[in-house]
């Protein structure tokens, strides 16, 4: 999840809560923290870029994890549409308009209203279980 | 996700958009659609059982995402905290309250704060991946 702040700096953190909440119109979910670095600009400017991870991504999901000041050193990402920032080599991409956050204790559950996006490089799915980064298995 | 009707029948289905929102208080959300057949009864009694499946589960996870009218035929749930639906060789179960509820277009997203449950039998995760059910692959 990024979002370009008020003063033209990329923020962001790796989601793992992302869900899909309708079809049409095309509408997604996710969870953060109230205490999140990345809140205050997504509080502020209600535009995010969704960046679909896949297995070749998994070192940019760590980054994206990592420490926030230190998210957007390298060329892992580039600006997109509204300068929302992108990452580099993701299965898919996402723009859209937050539409409603309701806040719970100290967390807030976002939907964001998808405008705009393209499919970027085929991968298999990253997955995240138990704090490691897993692959996805055989079919049942 | 299950939840007991104000007649006293059981209500669920197959969620794939759990996430959890809180370690403390314990939070998690779902989204559903408004003209789900479980929805009234969630919206009425505030109370839901949250199932988690694994892969010994997961024709239960086929029941709970076919025909509304047959999910509850069968043996594989028993009457829990509450008379509240639990299925029978889940991981883990948890009950709680609903705390918040926010429409979006045809759809809502749900919060539960979780006020009691346990943990099953011992499984594999159970994944749900373009319209199959899947295991868990490798760490990378």
């Amino acid at each position: 999840m990024t979002a370009l702040d008020e003063d033209g700096r990329p923020v962001g953190f790796t989601a793992t809560s992302l869900a899909s909440l309708a079809a049409v119109p095309p509408l997604a979910t996710f969870n953060m923290a109230l205490t999140s670095s990345s809140w205050p600009t997504i509080d502020a400017t209600r535009r995010v870029a969704i960046n679909m991870l896949g297995q070749d991504d998994y070192l940019v999901a760590r980054i994206m994890a990592g420490p926030n000041e230190q998210r957007f050193d390298g060329d892992h990402w580039e600006a997109g549409p509204g300068g929302l920032p992108l990452i580099v080599g993701a299965t898919a991409w996402m723009v859209g308009e937050v539409v409603a956050t309701t806040p719970v204790a100290n967390n807030v559950m976002i939907a964001v209203q998808i405008d705009q996006g393209a499919l970027g490089d085929p991968d298999e799915p990253l997955l995240y279980h138990e704090r490691s980064f897993r692959a996805l298995g055989a079919e049942l």
